[in-house]
C-alpha cells in the first residue's frame, strides 16, 4: 500500500468523551470515527485491523470444522418469542417494526435463528454433529455506551453454534471450540487467560470466558500459578478455612462504638484486626403468597460480597438489597450497627464459610453506636446456615488444593457456553436417532467480540507515543519512511526497491510517500502502532545502510541495504 | 474442502413462493434459507458465492484507488433529516427508536454518513480526490419483497462515494468507477451491458446502470449494434421521424366505431394499420393556487408511453393519471373515445414527436362509439406542443445517428451516479481551495448489489438440471466425484492424490466424500452448478483414465490420470 493512496488522519488530542486509553488512541490514530452514541464508522486504518482479526478467527473456526454462513441482522420477533427472550431481554434488545407493523429484533446474537435453521435442516443423527458460525454486525442498546469499541452499541461479533446428539458430543464440540479459541488468541499475539465463568442469563451448564490481560480490565481473574485453575472472580470458589474453629475465649460484651458505622473504624477503635470483625448485608426477597423475607448475610470485615454466589443460595434466586426502611423495621436500627443477635423481627441468617469459622468476633449490636465483641457461634447464637458468599482474595487456597490464588485484571473478549437443551427445548429442535425416535439436540454457543479485540489489544499494548500492535493484527506489518522521497532520487529508488521486494515476500507493507516531514511521519506511525519501521535516508545510503526500528525498540539499528529484506523477515518471524 | 465437513442440503422441489428460476434454484441448491419476508440466511454454499463476488468487487475497487471503510447499519436520523431524505424516503426506509426514544434509520445506502465523515475529515483541496467504499448489510422495506435475493429487504451492497474539487474531477472519478465496473463484470464472467440511465430520485447530473443480460430481466435495454449507444429504455431518446409531414389527403370525418374502445380494434374495423391511429392518455396535475390542470398526451396507437419522459415535460413534474370522473368531466365521454378535438373543458395537449409528424390519422371523437378519421394538424386542430413521450422500439433510429436500435432484457446489478453537489450542499461539505475559500465538494456514488448478482448470474446461466456458475464466482471451481470412495482403495487413493494436487495448484476444489450414490452425487452438483467435475471410478482407473465433464458439456471426456491436473487447469484458464 502507498500512503498517498490510503487515508491517514491522525489527531493531536483525543476528543473529551474518550475516557480510556484504547478509545483515545483509536480516535487519535484515525481508526474509528464516532457517528452516534456507541456507534462508530470503522475508518480504513481500523478496518484493516478488524479484517485481520476476522481472518484469524475464520481460519481457526474452519480448521476446527465449523461451517460459515451468514444470518440476517433483522430477525422476526416470533422466533425470539418462542424462547421467551423477546420479553426477557428488556431494552437492550433493539426492536423495530416494518411497514406492515410486524415486529423484528436487530440481532444482538443468533441462538434463535440458528436453532430455527437447524430444526428444519437437521433430520437425522447422521447429520450431527454440526457447527455453524457467522461474523456479523450486532446491536445491543446499552444503557450507557462508552469506552469506544469496548462497550459500543453496534459491533462485530463471531458467534458459533454447535449441535450434537448427546451431552458427551456437546462436550467434545465445546472442547474443540475451546482449543480453537486458544489458537486464535495465541495467533493474535495477546496475553490472555481462559477462566471458568458463570453462565448467567444465557443459561446452560458450563462456560469459560477468554480474557485479554490488562490492568485496566473490568474483570478480576483468579488463577493458581501452581496449577491450571482459573476462574472469573464471579465464579471462583472460596474454600472454608482449614482446621477447626477456635474455642470461645472472650465473654460476649456490648461495647460502645459511637459514630463507628464501618468495620474499619470499629476495628481501629477497638485495636483489633479487621479480620476479627463481621459485616452485615441485608437482602429482601418478595414472596407471591406470603410476606416478604428479610435475609442477613454475614461476611468478614475485610471480605467482599459476591452477588452471583448470593443468588445461588436456596431461596435467594431473586433477591434485592433491602431498603433503609426495611432495615429499620426488621433490625430496629440503621445500617452500620446491624448484627445477627437480637433483631427486631425474625430474619434468615447465612454466614460466609469464613465467618462460620470465626470465634470471638465483633459485629453490630442492633443499636446505634454499639457493637458486640466476643461473639461466638453456638454460645451467643445458634450455628448458622453456611454458604460461600464472598469474592476470593489473593493468597486464598486454590479450590483444586494445589497452591494459593493470584488475581489479575482482564477484558472479556470471548465466551464459550455449554447450552444443553436451553434453546432446542423451547424451539423443538430435534433429530431422529437410530431407532427413529426424536431426541432434543444438545447445543453449545461460542462468541468472540471481534471489534472489542481492538480495544483490548491496545489496553494491553501501548506507550506514551501510541499503540503497539502485535504484527498479526497490525494495520500494516511494516512501514517504510523515506526521508525526502520527492527530493532524493537515491532515496526514492531504494524505497521502491525495498517496497517491491517486501510485497513480493508477502509482507503487508505501507510506504509513506506523502512527503511529510520526518517528525510528522514518525509520530503518525508510532501513534498508529505499526510494529516495524524502516527509514531510508541519504545519510545512511552513503554508508550503504538503512535504519530498522521495532516499535518497542529504544533505538534504531543500522542494517546494510542488501540485508534489510532478510532482517525484516526474520523480525516478522520471531 | 471435503463435503463431509461442509454443509450440503438440496431439495427436489422448490417452495411454492419461489416464482422465478434463480429463486427456485437457489432454494433447491441450499444456497439461501428464508427467515422472513424478503429476509434470508445465506447458507454455507451461497455464502461462498457471495464472498467470491465481494472479493472481485474489493480487488477492483482497490485497484481503482478507492479506500475501504465500514459505515454502521444503524444511523442517526439527524443526518437523514439534513438532506430531507428522512421524510422523502417513505416507508421503504426502516426506522427504529433506541431506548431513549431517539430515531435511527437502518441504512438502505450511506450518502449521508459518508458526507458527514468527509465534511469533518476533509479540510483542504490537497486531500482531494478521495473515494471511500464499503460492503455492508442494507435494508429496504420493500412493499412486496419477492424473487429471493433479487428483491429482498435485507441485502448486501457495495457502495462507493467519490469526492472531488470540481466537475471535471468528479467526471474523472466517475469514469474510473465506470471502468472498474466493466472489469468487475468481466471478471464475474457474465454477459452484461452498461446503459445510460435516468438519475431518478437520487438526483444529480448523469448516471449509468450495469445490467446482467437475461430474458427474464425486468428492464428493457436499448442499444445500437453499430455503435456504442446504449440506454435504459426509460432514458433512450426517440428521435422525430425523418423527413417532412405528409400533406392532408383525407377530409375530417366522424366515423361510427361502436364498442371499439382500443386502437387495435378501431384499426381492424377501419382496415387501417395501427400506426395510423393515435391514442389519448389523460394526466392530472394538482395546483396549489389554482384549479387542477388536465393534460392530454397523444401517442401513436402502436407506441407506449414512457412515464419518465412525461414527467420531464414542463409542467408535468408531479403528474398523476386522471381518474375516470375527471375524464368524464373534461372530455364529456368515457375512456376509449377520447381525442384532442372538441373536449368539453379546455385541456393542455402534448403530442409525441411521431404523432406530430402524422397526417390523416384516427383518434377518438370525444363521443362514445365514435372516432374521427382523416385528422390533420394545422387544419383540424392547431399545431401541437411536441415532446418525446414514447418508449423507443426495435428498429428506431439510434439517437447517435449511427444505425438502428435493438432491445434486450436486463437485470440491474450496478448503478453509477454523478451526484454533483446534491448532498454536499444540504450537508455543507466543503473544502478550502488554494486561495483559502470554501468550495462545495463534487460527489459521485457507485453501487453494486452484491447479493443480487447471484440471482442475476443464475437467470443468465441455468439449464433443466440446475445452476451453471461462471468459474470465478462458483461456490467451488471443481468437484471430485469418487465412485465408491469408501469401498475402493484405488478410487480413494487416486481421489486424494488429485485433491491434494489441485489444492496445491490453488484450485478451489471440493471432494464429495459423503459416500452418496453416483446419481445423488451428480444431481446435487449439477443443481449446485459447480462448473467442472472429475469422476474417479474403478472402471476408468483400470484403463488409467478419469472422466472430466464441464457443466455445459453434453458428455464426459476420458483423460489419462497423469494428465488430469493439467487438463483441469487448462479448462479453468480458458
Amino acid at each position: 500500500m502507498r500512503a498517498s493512496r490510503f487515508f491517514i488522519s491522525t489527531l493531536k488530542e483525543a476528543p473529551s468523551d474518550a475516557e480510556i486509553i484504547s478509545h483515545k488512541l483509536m480516535m487519535r490514530a484515525g481508526m474509528i470515527k464516532r457517528l452516534g452514541s456507541g456507534i462508530y464508522t470503522y475508518m480504513p486504518m481500523g478496518l484493516r485491523v478488524i479484517r485481520k482479526v476476522e481472518n484469524i478467527v475464520r481460519e481457526e473456526m474452519n480448521r476446527a470444522g465449523a461451517v460459515e454462513l451468514l444470518m440476517p441482522v433483522v430477525q422476526p420477533a416470533e422466533l425470539w418469542q418462542e424462547t421467551g427472550r423477546w420479553d426477557k431481554m428488556g431494552p437492550e434488545l433493539m426492536r423495530v417494526k416494518d411497514r406492515h407493523g410486524r415486529d423484528y429484533a436487530i440481532q444482538p446474537t443468533s441462538e434463535e435463528v440458528i436453532t430455527d435453521v437447524v430444526r428444519t435442516e437437521i433430520k437425522s443423527y447422521r447429520q450431527l454433529p454440526i457447527n455453524f458460525y457467522h461474523i456479523q454486525t450486532k446491536f445491543r442498546d446499552e444503557r450507557r455506551p462508552r469506552f469506544g469499541l469496548m462497550r459500543g452499541r453496534e459491533f462485530t461479533m463471531k458467534d458459533a453454534y454447535s449441535f450434537d446428539r448427546d451431552v458427551a458430543g456437546m462436550q467434545a464440540s465445546y472442547k474443540a471450540m475451546y482449543d480453537a479459541y486458544v489458537r486464535i488468541f495465541d495467533r493474535f499475539g495477546l496475553q490472555f487467560r481462559a477462566v471458568a465463568a458463570d453462565n448467567g442469563a444465557i443459561g446452560g451448564s458450563g462456560s469459560h470466558e477468554f480474557h485479554v490481560i490488562a490492568d485496566t480490565g473490568e474483570d478480576a481473574l483468579v488463577y493458581c500459578p501452581e496449577s491450571d485453575y482459573a476462574a472469573n472472580i464471579e465464579a471462583a470458589e472460596a474454600l472454608a478455612p482449614a482446621g477447626e474453629r477456635a474455642a470461645a475465649a472472650q465473654p460476649l460484651a456490648k461495647t460502645p462504638t459511637p459514630g463507628k458505622a464501618k468495620c474499619e473504624h470499629v476495628a481501629e477503635l477497638l485495636s483489633l484486626p479487621l479480620s476479627q470483625t463481621v459485616k452485615s448485608i441485608v437482602l429482601a426477597v418478595e414472596k407471591e403468597d406470603a410476606d416478604k423475607e428479610i435475609w442477613l448475610l454475614l461476611l468478614r470485615g475485610d471480605h467482599e460480597l459476591n452477588e452471583i454466589k448470593a443468588s445461588k443460595v436456596a431461596g435467594l434466586a431473586n433477591y434485592r438489597f433491602a431498603s433503609e426502611g426495611e432495615i429499620l423495621e426488621w433490625f430496629g436500627t440503621k445500617p452500620g450497627y446491624l448484627g445477627p443477635i437480637g433483631t427486631k423481627k425474625p430474619v434468615r441468617i447465612v454466614a460466609d464459610r469464613t465467618v462460620a469459622m470465626m470465634a470471638d468476633f465483633v459485629c453490630g449490636a442492633n443499636e446505634e453506636d454499639f457493637h458486640y465483641t466476643g461473639v461466638n457461634w453456638g454460645r451467643d447464637l445458634p450455628e448458622p446456615v453456611v454458604a460461600d458468599l464472598r469474592n476470593v482474595v489473593a493468597g486464598d487456597a486454590s479450590p483444586d488444593g494445589k497452591g494459593k490464588l493470584a488475581i489479575q485484571r482482564g477484558i472479556e473478549v470471548g465466551h464459550v457456553f455449554q447450552l444443553g437443551t436451553r434453546y432446542s427445548e423451547d424451539m423443538k429442535a430435534t433429530y431422529l436417532d437410530e431407532t427413529g425416535k426424536p431426541q432434543l439436540i444438545q447445543m453449545g454457543c461460542y462468541g468472540i467480540g471481534v471489534t472489542r479485540i481492538l480495544g483490548a489489544a491496545i489496553e494491553q499494548n501501548f506507550d506514551d507515543r501510541g499503540i503497539i500492535w502485535p504484527a498479526s493484527i497490525a494495520p500494516f506489518e511494516v512501514v517504510l519512511c523515506p526521508m525526502g522521497y520527492d527530493r532524493s532520487e537515491a532515496v526514492k529508488a531504494e524505497t521502491e526497491r525495498l517496497y517491491e521486494s517486501l510485497l513480493a515476500a508477502g509482507v503487508d507493507v505501507i510506504v509513506d510517500d506523502r512527503g511529510e516531514r520526518p517528525g510528522v511521519m514518525f509520530a503518525d506511525w508510532e501513534l498508529i502502532g505499526v510494529p516495524h519501521r524502516v527509514v531510508i535516508g541519504d545519510r545512511g545510503l552513503k554508508d550503504g545502510k538503512l535504519e530498522y526500528q521495532g516499535r518497542r525498540d529504544a533505538e534504531a539499528t543500522p542494517v546494510p541495504v542488501a540485508e534489510m529484506l532478510g532482517f525484516v523477515k526474520a523480525r516478522l518471524a520471531s
